[in-house]
This record gives C-alpha cells, sequence and structure tokens, in this order.
C-alpha cells in the first residue's frame, strides 16, 4: 500500500503551499511509521523494529539532504507541471529518501571502518551501542529499507526494476570506491607513495561521485521515462565531473575553510587522508618537502599539523584551488553544452550553481 | 552478456555427464572471472577488483552448498526435463551460486558481531584483514555481487524482479533474525531471562529459515514461473518449519554430536547461545537448577561446560529432543500433505530426506 495522504481539499492545498524541503521533512515520520509498523504484524518482531526505528530517526535525517532534494529537483526541470502529480511528488520525495537511506547505511559502516567519533554534530552510531559491532547489523537494516520503500511505492511503476538496478549498482560503484580507499589510506599507516592523482580521482568518482551526484538525477531520469543508454552516460559524464570538483572544493575548506562557517573543523591532515591538497602538493614538492611531509603528514600534534599547512602555503595551494576551480567550472559548462543533448540544461545548472563557490 | 560456455558437441556431451555438484563447482571460477574481470575495465579499478576476488575466493565456496544445490535441486522437480536447457541449469546454478554469496555476507559479518574464530575449518575472513574492520565493507562487496550476476544473466527472464524482490526481501528478515539474536544473546551477557521459546523461535525463523530454506526453493518456483502469492505462502509454510527444525538439530549436535563426525567441536554453552537445549531445558528446571545453570552458562571454564552438560543429562535432553524430531518429521508430513497441492511433494520431501536423522 502506498503512503495515505488525507484527499480532503484543506491537506492538499496546505501541501500544495509547502515547499519541498519541507515536504520532505514531512515524509520521514510516515516513512519510520511505514518501515517499522506495517506489513510485519509478527508481534515477536517488535523489538527488532523498535531498533530499526532507532536506527532511521538517529541516521538518516541531520544531513544537508542535498542528495535527497535533487530527486524532486531534477524531475520538476523534467516533467512539465501537468504531469506533475501529488502522487508523482511524494514517490520523487520517497526515493529521494532511499538515497538518504543509502548515504546514511554507508556512513554508519564507513564511521565504524574509519574509527571516526562524531558525525553531524552528535555521537557516531556505533558509539552509541554494545561494543559498536552491532551497528554493522544496523548499517544492513537501513539498506533493506531502500528496498522496501521502494518496493511498497514504486513497484507499479515501469521504472520499479530500472531504480533496483540503479541502486544496487550504484551501491557496487561505492563499495569499491571504499575498498580503494581503505588500501590507499588505511587508518594509522601513513605511505605518501599511494597518494597519486589517478587513486585520488577513482577513489572520489567511485566512493563519493556516483551516488551523491549520478544516482538523484539518475533516479529522476528513470521517473520521467527516460531510460536510452546515451542520455545517461551522457549526464553521467557531466555529473561526475560535478562530484569530483564537490569533493576537491571538499578537502580544500577542510583545510582553508572559516569552521565558523563550514561548521567543522578538518582534520584531513592529522587523520592521513588521501585529499586533493596532499596529492597536488605532492605532484609539485622538492624531496626536501616531501621529506618534511613525510615526517608531519597523519601525525595529531599541532607543530606538525602547523607544518603541513605552512607547506600547503608556501606551494601556494589556495591559488592552485582558485585555478582549479575556474577551470572545473569553464570545464563543466562545455560539458553541458556538449553532452545535455535533450535533457534540460537547467538539471546540471542548478546543481552547478549550488556548489561552486559555496564556502561550506 | 551471460557466461559463455563451448557450443562444441565435446563439450556439452562432457557437461550432460557431471552431476549437480560438479557443474556447480565448475561454475565457480568463471563467476568469480566474471565478476571480477569483465564490464569494468578502468584500470584504476584493479586494486579493487584484486580485493574482491580474494574475497569471494576465501568466503563464497567451503560450505556444504545444500543451499545452493537446492536452487537447482528444487527446480529439477518443478519443471518437465524438456524444459531444463542448458542455459536454464546454468541460470538455476548461478541463483545457487547468489546464495552462497548471500550466505558469505552474513558469515563474514556475524563473525565480526559474534568476535568468532574461524569458520569452515579456517580462519574467520575478518581476522586476515587489517584491524578487521575492512572486512565489513568485504561483506557489502560480496552482498553487491549477487545482483550484478543476477543481472548480467538473469535480466531478459520474466522472473528477474522477483528473484530481486526474494533476494533483497530475505536479506531484510535474516538481518531482523541478526537483530533480534544480537539483543537476545550479545557476546559477554548474560541474562537466561531472555532465552525464551517464542524469541528462540523467532530467531531461528527470521536468521536463518528464510534464506536457507524457503529462498532457495522460492526462487526455483520463480524460475519456474510459480509466482501466486498463496503458492509460495503454502512452501513457506512447509520450508520454515523444516528451517526450525534443522536448526534444532544443528543445536542438539553441537553439546551431543560426534565431533568426528560433525567435524566440529560445539562451543554453544561457553559462547552463551541461545540454544534450543537451553531454552528447553530452562521451561522445565526447578529453581534449583536454575541456580546452577545461571552460575554456569556462557563460561568458558571446563568444569562449569560439564556441569551444564550435566545438567541437560538429567533433565533427558536426548530423549526430549529424539521426541521433539519425531513429532517434527510428522507434523512436516502433514504440512506438505495438506500444503503442496499443486507442487510436487518431491521438493520438499528431498530435502526433509537430507535432513532428517541426519547426524552431522
Amino acid at each position: 500500500m502506498p503512503l495515505k495522504y488525507s484527499t480532503c481539499n484543506g491537506t492538499h492545498t496546505k501541501k500544495a503551499l509547502l515547499s519541498d524541503p519541507q515536504l520532505f521533512e514531512d515524509q520521514f515520520d510516515e516513512l519510520v511509521t511505514e518501515l517499522t509498523k506495517r506489513d510485519l504484524n509478527d508481534p515477536v518482531l517488535a523489538d527488532a523494529l523498535n531498533r530499526l526505528r532507532e536506527v532511521l530517526v538517529y541516521n538518516a535525517p541531520g544531513g544537508k539532504r542535498n542528495r535527497g532534494l535533487s530527486v524532486i529537483g531534477s524531475l520538476r526541470e523534467l516533467l512539465p507541471p501537468s504531469q506533475l502529480t501529488q502522487d508523482t511528488v511524494q514517490r520523487a520525495l520517497l526515493v529521494g529518501w532511499c538515497i538518504e537511506l543509502l548515504q546514511a547505511f554507508f556512513l554508519v559502516a564507513d564511521d565504524i571502518m574509519d574509527a571516526s567519533v562524531t558525525r553531524r554534530g552528535q555521537p557516531c552510531w556505533y558509539k552509541k551501542v554494545r561494543l559498536g559491532l552491532d551497528a554493522i547489523n544496523d548499517s544492513f537494516l537501513l539498506e533493506a529499507s531502500i528496498y522496501r520503500l521502494l518496493r511498497r511505492h514504486c513497484r507499479d511503476q515501469p521504472y520499479y526494476v530500472h531504480l533496483l538496478e540503479l541502486f544496487t549498482e550504484t551501491s557496487f560503484q561505492t563499495e569499491l570506491g571504499q575498498a580503494l580507499d581503505l588500501m590507499t589510506a588505511p587508518p594509522g599507516q601513513i605511505d605518501l607513495n599511494r597518494f597519486t592523482m589517478e587513486r585520488y580521482k577513482a577513489i572520489v568518482k567511485y566512493k563519493t561521485a556516483f551516488y551523491s551526484f549520478y544516482l538523484p538525477v539518475a533516479a529522476a531520469m528513470y521517473m520521467a521515462g527516460i531510460k536510452s543508454e546515451e542520455e545517461h552516460n551522457n549526464a553521467k559524464h557531466i555529473l561526475l565531473e560535478m562530484g569530483e570538483f564537490f569533493q576537491i572544493q571538499d578537502d580544500y575548506l577542510d583545510c582553508y575553510g572559516d569552521p565558523a562557517v563550514t561548521g567543522k573543523i578538518g582534520t584531513d591532515i592529522q587523520d592521513n587522508k588521501c585529499s586533493w591538497l596532499v596529492v597536488t602538493a605532492l605532484e609539485i614538492m622538492t624531496p626536501d618537502q616531501r621529506a618534511e611531509l613525510e615526517a608531519c603528514y597523519g601525525r595529531h600534534d599541532e607543530a606538525s599539523v602547523e607544518k603541513v599547512k605552512a607547506l600547503y602555503n608556501t606551494l601556494q595551494m589556495p591559488t592552485l584551488y582558485h585555478k582549479y576551480e575556474d577551470e572545473s567550472y569553464q570545464r563543466l559548462q562545455k560539458l553541458i553544452a556538449r553532452h545535455a543533448q535533450n535533457l534540460p540544461h537547467s538539471v546540471f545548472l542548478n546543481f552547478a550553481n549550488k556548489i561552486y563557490k559555496r564556502n561550506k
């Protein structure tokens, strides 16, 4: 059964007045109820479903929701208003939540693997549970929720099987990216020889760009009936470029962003992260500078961190970054002009405008 | 692209002479090659795909393969020989491997959560890798391989979407069972009040019976074109009963089996497992006996273990078990007579004959 919404005019009118972020927010409680109550009336499961509820409430909301909101955002560009019925909008919001659940699944698991401490301003989920390791199964429950929601809400849609394939394939790509990341920068093992630009780009593409950029737009495309491989490849081309830029910017802001604006204090240097800054710096530094970097990178004492930052400044990383940013933006405009073809450019430009020149 | 098999007569003849277990065995190397080579020619992924290969080779084979072989076994009962083309047989074997991969996914993760040491006569996978936690992502890769294989080999089949739903739903059920198990018998926390028969049966049903018993037969049913909910519910009814019996037998053999025959030394008592033996014993013991059990269960010293075993003997657990076994077998025969309906009884009887009265 699909989510039930009151069909009285009052509710419809109210819904029509709400913005997409508000509609998205409103849908969450209903999804939690649905995932933990209906359809599973085996009373002996109550404890397990209560656990699922806790896991969902703690881990699924709380992000910026750009990914989730991109589905409805893209669909509004792809379909004429007459085809954007309330049911269609609700389904696009739901698919958006599925992307947020996919991210929650990865973040819960990544935090265990990376031994992280906080996430989105609260303790990581695995820090809250017995020994931390039960959180592994909790991450599985988040993933499984995706397919339960798709089944309940999209089963009769012509794009159902495409969404199933899109989510499973994107999961695999992200997991390959995580595997590459873990072997390139294993927590606690510092080896700068592994930090090449080629490896960096592969990690970004697989671990982040597919699920954060291609997935939401591709989902909207399937929902709009666009399923040709060529059109998807074109969109992928553009969106993976954007994803790469987004991550490079994230890496830059980790060191050079204003914590008062970004809301977080970067620790990529301390955490031995394979960041764009260190990879780019490695490409241009002298052997002496490299020796210094090797002595300081991945260490937690303030003196070491400051030395790395001083080295970045000596190498003019901010200038290099801004040059990269401008070039990437130009490249993207060209990609959109060349590859967007039948797709409205606004799908990509809206995205691009949100991320270029951001400072948080 | 589907797996390629030589179409020369020699190969066909040879294949026709091989037993299902041999065909199953032969298919594995090809699947590994396919999952780690073809279709992903991004050279920068080589390291990640090598990792996937290691994970597959270490974790997917090595079990008894009853689950995997049940798909082709059931399909042979459901389809007339004329419809069992070589392609159909190969696809059934492949779906069987998907079940083995699903199990490998769960076992790799469960071993981390349970802090297990060995599995199938070798160290648990997480014991082989850095800090153990990278194995979490490895378990994800095993799961993702299921959907890549189904997509490549079954995409054009009318039952494709049913298999996707069957695997995702079964995963969710198994994860609910694992959640229940973790909260009922958390490693290191002994509380016999949680060990009720109702809870025991729920854990067995969700954590084991769905994926081990219903999944392979249900997959074969979909492949044979049987998709009515009623027929699936009937099969489920029978197979979950079998799954419950299988686990109870497993619990019994853990304590009373001959290690020379079973090939393993049971540690359920030491590991504070919510086993049929302890749950049944709790239902019939005196308060004094319970006090003794509470002092000894879940402890690793030999004296405690022997006391628990002596208590089981005093309570005549072997007699109770054999009584249960006979009753379960009778119940199953009735269930098959009543519920199998259009389905050939042999689908269920073959299964039953493999597990009842086994001693390993």
